[in-house]
């Protein structure tokens, strides 16, 4: 007999009936029909068996206990005459010879109802987060955590890849996101910074020589919370490959991803290798997005055959509609779609349709009316065809039409396949762009992803034969149901393409150092080739999971205010301890 | 063709002969035998290959790349006229037909040779990590790492524990070794702590009913560095049971450690379950130690009858004696091993032998000749028999005595089987001792393990009926070839018990509240009886390579100095972002 019990309490089954058991775990409940009768619930990790009480004996001996005290009952096993086909254990009940307790419930009330747990207040239940566990549908998302991360790891590491844990107190990095400090005891006036991802360190290790690399990482960003974004720690999927291309990286996580989405998912589908590549031009231009969710079988169509119709808004600028055929919305519903579109996208929408007698009404239709037979062509309408329009600079009317269409999808039945999980990668993110605010050339995304072309690609545009802002990079992302899930690249490993890349935009090797001294020390000194990824760990399990909340998926999340108010962190420390790192406090003025 | 190779330089063999192959990799030498012929080492994570050099445009080719630069060859397999047994890839050489630089090394001169690392100042070392992982024998202790928590990791899974990640940021405990504080940037004034151990999440899951728990846990102390503790971060296999006693728990660990150390370890052969059950005051006795080397075959004897032989440190003091029979050692080795005893332990160490013709000979004898035949009796002495003396109270006495049998056991041949791992669990601690300082009743070890016979023994030691000093705690020590590799307890789950075990020592609930507030409160909401252990990663991955000193099995260690020289943490940082979270340097005076 191991931990106290010979069977836990899912276990139980008709087969066991006549067997002398013992049972251990929490009284969950008593439900009292005679002065000699009760049923009571006694629940583990594993499940819950009913417990009869027909004795006055024994009926003396439960009475007294709290609810939620955790129990020893021994008895026998016998079956039920009323059977509950939904519960495991719904066959039999145990008939207690007795009982002990463990571990008493002081308390007779509790903060919640441990099964109704979800519906108490977040801060209650985040401080009272033990009790929350408790209850099964809490539970199990936790429990789901944890194989997802078990299976991710048995997966990476049949593929050949090494998990290496990387530091946690390291150097504070100057780009990205604020740090977290940590005061060094041996060194007044420095500091560790917890790392925001172990992204150096993984390139270091390519540089060291490994192969291909993962790890389960921690990271550590000082930033606000989020619905999908917990303020503190958070967990990446963190990978590298050396001599690795983009193709190489995508291999990997198409191979890996998929049968875990499908096997712990809420959805039973998934998309199969190759994902679709879309390059992020034609992400913005079909989809309005970078993140589509492929899910919706609806697209953008170039409007600018609508420019010069004579509606004011659209003179001169990108007009983008969503189109969708046999269209039966009410006319409140068009004017809530378009009320929700400005609000999520800070643009106006606009529409009109062609009706069932294929006439254009509604919205801006008496615009649309003298160009009718080219709009109807250039558009592809047919009757009862309902036209979203959105228009602005190029980025604005995309953005717009984008969540006109993802709104549509969701809303107007037959357009999106939901219950599945659409994978993609977004590739051929530009390397520069004109910044908005200085006019100048910049660096788009990472200043540290390898452009397309190589160092050629950008000796080029040094000479001023190709547009730098026609150089792309090899970064991706990869996108699961419009949900970003990772960004990731083929990294640039030659110091002189970086000095290069950076000359571009006015800067050089100082500054290319300055950011990131060992990782540029490491690259002189003979680098492979490098690419990964790191997908977020939070983010799948909340796909999988199906929670809104990422702190539904975290054991001991910290509330929005980044509290922990069960362990009461943050706190005040005692003055020695600052004393002992050199540090005092700053009190606000 | 993935990771821009057909094969890995580790892979090639004689059926290979004939293919064209790409390999990508560094090189690590060029030998050149001539001026139309050289032999190039090309050198990835998975081996070396081998690769000729036989025409002068080759030459060229390879000539201006420095060494430990990345390359990619292209080139036919053929056989070797003089093979090389001892490298798996030995059988072949490849004649490249093209090469190609992808990571230039800028430099001709190295800090350290690659192959020769481990002999280089170890600041070199940690500085130019990403240059001393290239080494084959450094880089082997990290892929043994990796392996090794692999395996302890799917053991854990397979055996229904639940891997559950901890919070890093959490709050100041006022307990143990030094926190480290991370100022809190929405809440002035106030701090995270990282966790010294996951200690306390992890009985707070217990209370919130999951059954089965491990975690590969970060730890983080502020404590100097030793040879076995890196300053900073560690990890640990952290792991507790619900409703478990210490046998449920021992039975766990004597399962999936044997395996992973005869897999992985150094030594391939090590205790089969159960493991030896050694009590605190017997491992005392016999091997004056709580951390015996069982690999010894030789134990402590009582020398109580030498007390009043005249010598007069003997006198009413505990006297320990570790008898070596058929010992033939010079007078040298044994004034070098009295030495080293006196320096280790800080206690005198005496002898005497006795010859070849049974007489009484060196170091004490003349003390010993009135008691001669008693003591021969006593200690079991035969001609030839070494006895090593050590003597004062009983635990200094035990403690000299015990570095003698180890000194013993390593430097007198036939009595240490060596090759293997040898476990125990040291059993028994005592709950309370007499403080050395106050002289009152102090709590022994750990305050919150469960005392053995319950709330029962501490009333009856209330009541007077027994002595505080004969409880016992569940508390254990998991012991390998003389490294403690973790301590653990049954916890104390029951605040009532709590409480009492506190009143012994004159303190109470306001006490018990105040060390772990939101332990003492989830556990009055009803808790299960639960035990566990930690066994530490690194130590236990050091014992396996055989290494001494930790630094040898972390990927990125910190130096002695808790400073990480490649990274250059800890630094120091912008103002900035000090004012973020309220805090100031404080100048030392």
């Amino acid at each position: 007999m191991t931990q106290s019990r010979t069977h836990n309490c899912g276990e139980l089954r008709l087969a066991d009936a006549g067997k002398t058991v013992t049972l251990a775990g929490w009284l969950e409940n008593m439900r009292e029909v005679g002065s000699n009768l009760a049923f009571v619930v006694l629940r583990d990790f594993y499940g819950t068996t009913q417990v009869v009480i027909e004795s006055e004996e024994m009926m003396q001996a439960f009475k007294p206990i709290n609810r939620e005290s955790t129990i020893s009952v021994t008895g026998v096993v016998r079956e039920r005459t009323s059977k509950n086909p939904k519960q495991p254990t719904g066959e039999i009940e145990v008939v207690p010879e007795s009982v002990s307790v463990l571990g008493r419930c002081r308390y007779n009330a509790l903060p919640f109802e441990i099964n109704r747990s979800k519906e108490a207040d977040e801060n209650q239940r985040l401080k009272y987060r033990y009790l929350d566990l408790r209850n099964p549908e809490v539970k199990k998302n936790i429990i789901l955590r944890s194989n997802v991360v078990a299976d991710l790891r048995r997966s990476m590491t049949e593929r050949g890849f090494l998990e290496i844990t990387t530091p946690i107190l390291t150097s504070s990095s100057p780009e990205g996101a604020r740090d977290y400090l940590v005061p060094a005891r041996n060194h007044p006036g420095k500091f560790y910074a917890l790392p925001q991802a172990p992204q150096q360190f993984k390139q270091l290790l390519m540089t060291s020589g490994f192969d291909r690399y993962f790890q389960i990482a921690p990271c550590f960003r000082d930033e606000d919370a989020r619905a999908d974004r917990s303020p503190g720690e958070f967990y990446q999927l963190d990978m590298e490959m050396a001599f690795a291309t983009q193709d190489d990286v995508f291999a990997v996580l198409e191979d890996v991803l998929p049968p875990v989405f499908t096997k712990y998912g809420k959805y039973k589908a998934a998309s199969a290798a190759p994902f679709r590549r879309i390059s992020f031009r034609e992400s913005m231009d079909r989809y309005g997005s970078d993140k589509p969710d492929l899910r919706i079988d609806l697209e953008l169509t170039d409007a600018a055959c609508l420019q010069d119709c004579g509606f004011e808004p659209f003179a001169g600028q990108t007009v983008k509609a969503v189109v969708v055929p046999d269209f039966h919305k009410t006319r409140k519903f068009i004017d809530k779609l378009c009320a929700e579109a400005e609000m999520l996208s800070g643009g106006k929408a606009y529409w009109f349709r062609l009706d069932e007698n294929g006439e254009l009404v509604g919205g801006i239709s008496k615009f649309v009316a003298e160009k009718k037979d080219e709009v109807i062509e250039k558009l592809g309408l047919t009757k009862n065809s309902f036209v979203a329009l959105a228009a602005g600079k190029y980025g604005a009317a995309v953005k717009t039409a984008g969540v006109l269409r993802k709104l549509l999808g969701a809303q107007v039945e037959g357009h999106m396949d939901a219950e599945r999980y659409e994978f993609c990668w977004i590739v051929d993110f530009p390397m520069y762009e004109i910044g908005e605010e200085s006019g100048e050339l910049e660096f788009c995304h990472n200043p540290f992803s390898m452009p397309q072309g190589g160092l050629e690609a950008l000796e080029r545009a040094h000479r001023g034969e190709i547009d730098p802002l026609t150089i792309n990079a090899y970064q991706y992302d990869l996108v699961c149901n419009g949900v970003e899930l990772s960004s990731g690249a083929v990294r640039n490993h030659d110091p002189e393409i970086m000095i290069r890349a950076f000359e571009l935009v006015g800067l050089g090797e100082a500054d290319v150092k300055a950011k990131f001294p060992a990782m540029y020390n490491a690259f002189c000194y003979g680098a492979p080739p490098h690419a990964g990824i790191a997908p977020g760990v939070d983010r799948m399990v909340m796909l999988l999971a199906g929670e809104d909340s990422i702190r539904e998926v975290i054991p001991f999340p910290m509330n929005k205010n980044a509290q922990d108010l069960m362990m009461d962190a943050p706190s005040a420390v005692d003055p020695k301890q600052l004393a002992d790192v050199h540090i005092a406090i700053v009190e606000d003025k």
